[in-house]
């Protein structure tokens, strides 16, 4: 590099460290001139190094805040003057360069580089959404594919293609980089999905970023687009085949909401918390606490809670389906992921949007606007009420309504969109709802109609053509737990039948409680769904006044646990979809419930593999991961576009509070 | 009766059936002059019959319509002229006469009594509000119970009693009509039900009413008064602990609602029902359809649903609790516990009000005004959103807003509110929830601290004296599903795991369905919750154009089984808890999932004694029963009052449209 330009970068940093001081937060994340300074220190740090002689490329896979250990957190929090007292920002950075993957980790207060490593393991990282761009457009100027098209009698300009992840099913081999490209049909929709040109793959590697192979097995037909556009602007006047007789209410906007942001800390009624963009996790709320009136005072109940992967398997076994088993998170970037949300539609009239920042693939900072929105709901429930009339000539009726805090995300995973709602209650309770939506992934087929079906569709027929191929979805919930204190443990609360021996009682039978603490990991892999089992974290080391263990109640909804066998490859790489419910004792290198590297992961770091150590998680800083699964047999109400089907779980205070924390809330 | 008085009940007859034929469908509940006209006709009836020379009183314990025959109803519902073709008008009474069971059956439309049976059964209908009033001040003035309040130390004016069924526990002798009554101590608190008075007993017998027992076991300390009373006005100006720090927003009342009610019959977007009261059932919800725009007609979902009966078995063995086992819809009549809604609070602003009719003991009208409330719910949530990003140069984001329409319901019974959400979406889902919120049912004791209970103590400590019992809520829904038409099955879903035989594939395993149709009752009887069975009520008779069973799903929420043994006696009268679905061919009597006369029943009159016949349901009219069910292990949260706590399941289109039935829903 020539001393000028060198120069140059020095006054830049200066100019970027001043602006730094600005971050407020240590878990901020990191903002558009934080990135800008990444990539300088980076790519300076890479050209200058020996083994980039040939100045090769650098690509950005991975930047985001490296998180401050916890000691320097809570020596932050406990800190009057915060500003002074910030932990160093440092970054922590994936890239490929010559087909090596390299993590660095680059502080940012001295602009230096604090290590450098590479990864020499199994499996790749998140591809850019660069690399998928270019990728998609391969096959249509690949001569053997034209032709194949033009076999199908289909025009070139009417094709768009989607690259898929392959996964990994027993190879021995170092693996290249690879995706497979499936294409679709538009002629007549944009609702591509429903189009798909079954039969034939292409293969490019993503390192040479060029065609390997491409595999043309067979012809079937082209689901028709017929009925198929979503878009109301392609609705003639009146098409709407129902629609509201009254017209649409006007929605006044309100002048403040009821909550503030201030920089990523979100405070509303008793709640206080921190809001984070990463592009792997997408929203990452920290430090949540809640207000006790009684103790006046802010009490933790999750120190960090994240989604950390989504694994959808499909049940197809053709050759053009069977390596579908998508890690969304880790494969394509869960925040990558994120689309801007549209005000009014997405998010409630009195919602707050903030931005999220990420690098582009050479490192350059880009954004998602509107990536959050933080907003109150009112939707017309109770938070609790009563009618007393048991006292003669008194009527008493008491209702205090329900309303609560919304942090809302949308991640669209190709087809699927995930709505992601961390929702804030004034009893304490945090509910997460996942909501999929958007399209299905349908086969093509020659079936028109069932009675043709003699053999496994793997799938349903759903339309003309169009098989909904059967799948599940798996979300793993990093949700690292302070009950009060960062150490906990998970209480199994068992109810039991007891009989009543003799005649002592009218009555032949009751339950009652038989509580258990889990020791180590293998005590709490578990599955939900019988409701005889309540599970409690508590804060062993402190107890309300009259003796109670301070705690919070995991409450699973509905939930479904995994299918696969467990030798079967991609149940391997996703075995974190086998339990709903898994501790680990907090390590700072376990967050990516399949593996920081998991596409084309050989299942070798995973949440199943740490537990395989059973370490002790009794009275310790504890993480819980909460897998919420959905079991998808397509229907052809799900044609040609899904309506949001919801599910989710609840924290919610037990014992964490001396009474009802609400009793004193007002309407 | 003198001739006079006759002439003039006939006029009065001619002016009822004028008024009467503004009854515009065959559903509707008996109005206030219906009821009126009721009670004059069986009051004559019974006055001139011969066993009642001595003229008793009669005690009207259920009047309600007596539902047509559903040949006279499909009869009517294809009559162009509906009003000329209204089946004639007939109500089922239940009435006590001197300590006997009459059923009866009132024909309006001639002013006759169609048939009088004497009930001699085991078990007796629900106890009137009159006979509770009566009975809760019979120990106020008993001079044994006087001085047992005396040796306590407690005033007399502060007591407040409330009287509990006694169930049955394998007596064998013929019962009387029996409650017994646990009283309270407000002194200082309206919130009775955390100050009880316990060790004591009061027995009255409500045929005689009088005090014909008291037991007087033990004196337990009374839990103090102190932080209990849930009144706003109440609180100190500012003693409210944590509150919005911004004033409250000003909701406007919208002009229009975006539905009509017409009579009894609601309209919403592509839904249409009827909503009648009953003072058994509260909320009846019949011939709810829904529009569907390609057949450009309303097709049949649900001909009749209704909440059956809600067992509430605490799981206190001590004397004064056992037979706390409550059948709370049966034995006090869940509609006569429904409770006026507050506007702005227990409903939205721009929610519509409709009042329910009922009679009171003597059989003239009462009326519980606000006793539904509908509205259209905005909760901020997404009913199907995509963001395109696959097609270059495109970027799509189509998003519609969910609105549903709720019809609510609180049914306050002594201390628990149940807030019964009956909610309609434009997909076709109907999601039924309810809330459990109120206050606990709280047992006195002598602990102040966990560590002195050494021994049972069949719940938890909340506070100083006071210890919340565990118990149980089953609350069993009658579903008569008509899923396009009156003849359908039950299709139990199996997702099966499957091995890969050999190399043929990649993959070692994936899931497949296996559906089954249940064949007879027996086969139907299941509980939910691992999520492996997905359970399909389908018309077998008619098909999608592609040939898929038009269907609805029943999608159940997180759900708890029954864990009393089956040979208890509180269990053999509320058997329906054993199963959380359960299926019988339409039988009109077929009604009340414990019985018609559950109070002190004998388990011989339930769901589970009719389905012991195994009768076939495959391809008939099936009523789908759901069991929906709560395991309570109170903690501190839950006092001094309960928030909402809520639990439901829902019905789902599952191949019932021929493909999303809101693409062209608009915002």
């Amino acid at each position: 590099m020539p001393p000028s330009t060198h120069q140059a970068f020095l006054f830049f940093f200066f100019f970027l460290n001043i602006f730094l001081t600005s971050s407020s937060h240590p878990f901020d994340p990191l903002g558009q001139p934080e990135l800008t300074q990444v990539q300088t220190i980076v790519t300076s740090f890479i050209s200058s190094s020996s083994s980039n002689s040939s100045n090769q490329k650098i690509h950005f896979h991975y930047v985001g805040l490296d998180e401050p250990d916890k000691p320097a957190i809570n020596s932050w929090l406990s800190s009057s003057t915060s500003s002074s007292n910030l932990p160093p920002r440092q970054a922590f950075v994936i890239i490929r360069v010559g087909k090596q993957t390299h993590e660095l980790k680059v502080d940012l207060s001295n602009n230096s580089v604090v290590s450098n490593k590479l990864y020499n393991g199994n499996g790749f990282p998140t591809i850019t959404s660069e690399e998928l761009e270019i990728a998609n457009a391969l096959p249509l100027t690949y001569p053997p594919f034209i032709a194949a098209m033009e076999k199908r009698g289909l025009k070139m300009e009417e094709i768009v293609c989607e690259s898929c992840t392959v996964g990994w099913f027993g190879e021995k081999e170092t693996s290249n980089r690879i995706v497979k490209i499936v294409c679709y049909y538009m002629n007549g929709t944009v609702n591509i999905f429903m189009r798909p040109i079954e039969g034939i793959i292409v293969v490019v590697d993503l390192d040479q970023m060029k065609v390997t192979g491409l595999s043309d097995r067979a012809i079937i037909p082209v689901p028709k687009a017929e009925g198929t556009d979503y878009r109301q602007q392609n609705e003639a006047e009146g098409e709407g085949r129902f629609r509201s007789s009254l017209e649409e209410k006007v929605v006044m906007q309100q002048d403040e909401p009821n909550f503030s942001i201030d920089g990523h800390t979100v405070r509303w009624e008793n709640w206080e918390f921190h809001l984070a963009f990463d592009m792997r996790a997408g929203p990452i709320i920290s430090l949540a606490s809640i207000f006790d009136p009684e103790k006046e005072t802010y009490r933790r109940v999750l120190y960090r809670g994240f989604l950390s992967e989504i694994f959808v398997p499909y049940m197809d076994l053709t050759a053009e389906w069977y390596f579908r088993v998508f890690f969304d998170a880790g494969e394509y970037g869960g925040g990558l992921c994120t689309v801007p949300l549209q005000p009014l539609t997405d998010c409630p009239p009195d919602a707050k949007f903030m931005d999220g920042y990420f690098p582009n693939q050479d490192g350059s900072p880009a954004k998602t606007p509107n990536v959050f929105c933080v907003f109150e709901r009112d939707a017309g429930d109770i938070l609790w009420r009563h009618t007393e009339t048991g006292i003669p000539n008194k009527l008493i009726t008491e209702v205090r309504k329900e309303k609560t805090l919304v942090v809302r995300t949308v991640l669209t995973l190709s087809n699927y969109d995930y709505i992601v709602d961390w929702e804030f209650k004034k009893t304490g309770v945090i509910t997460v709802t996942v909501g999929a939506t958007g399209l299905l992934e349908v086969r093509g087929t020659e079936y028109t109609h069932t009675e043709q079906i003699k053999e496994e569709a793997y799938g349903k027929l759903l339309a003309e053509n169009s098989v909904g191929a059967n799948h599940d979805h798996f979300l793993s919930f990093y949700l690292d737990l302070d009950i009060d204190g960062e150490s906990n443990s998970l209480v199994k609360t068992k109810l039991e039948t007891k009989r009543v021996d003799g005649n002592w009682s009218e009555r032949k039978s009751y339950w009652t409680t038989v509580s258990e603490s889990a020791k180590t990991e293998s005590e709490a892999r578990l599955r939900v769904g019988s409701g005889e089992t309540q599970l409690v974290f508590v804060n062993p080391n402190k107890k309300t006044k009259i003796g109670n263990n301070i705690g919070y109640r995991l409450v699973p909804g509905a939930n479904v646990g995994q299918l696969l066998s467990d030798d079967d490859y991609p149940q391997i790489r996703g075995d974190f979809s086998k339990y709903n419910v898994w501790v680990t004792p907090f390590n700072k290198s376990e967050r990516w419930a399949g593996g920081l590297y998991v596409d084309q992961s050989h299942g070798e770091d995973t949440l199943a593999t740490w537990t395989n150590r059973d370490r002790e998680i009794e009275n310790k800083d504890i993480v819980l991961w909460y897998t919420l699964g959905f079991h998808h047999v397509p229907c052809q109400e799900d044609f040609p576009v899904m309506s949001t089907l919801n599910g989710g779980f609840e924290l919610r205070p037990y014992n964490f509070f001396e009474q009802n924390p609400v009793l004193h809330a007002k309407n």
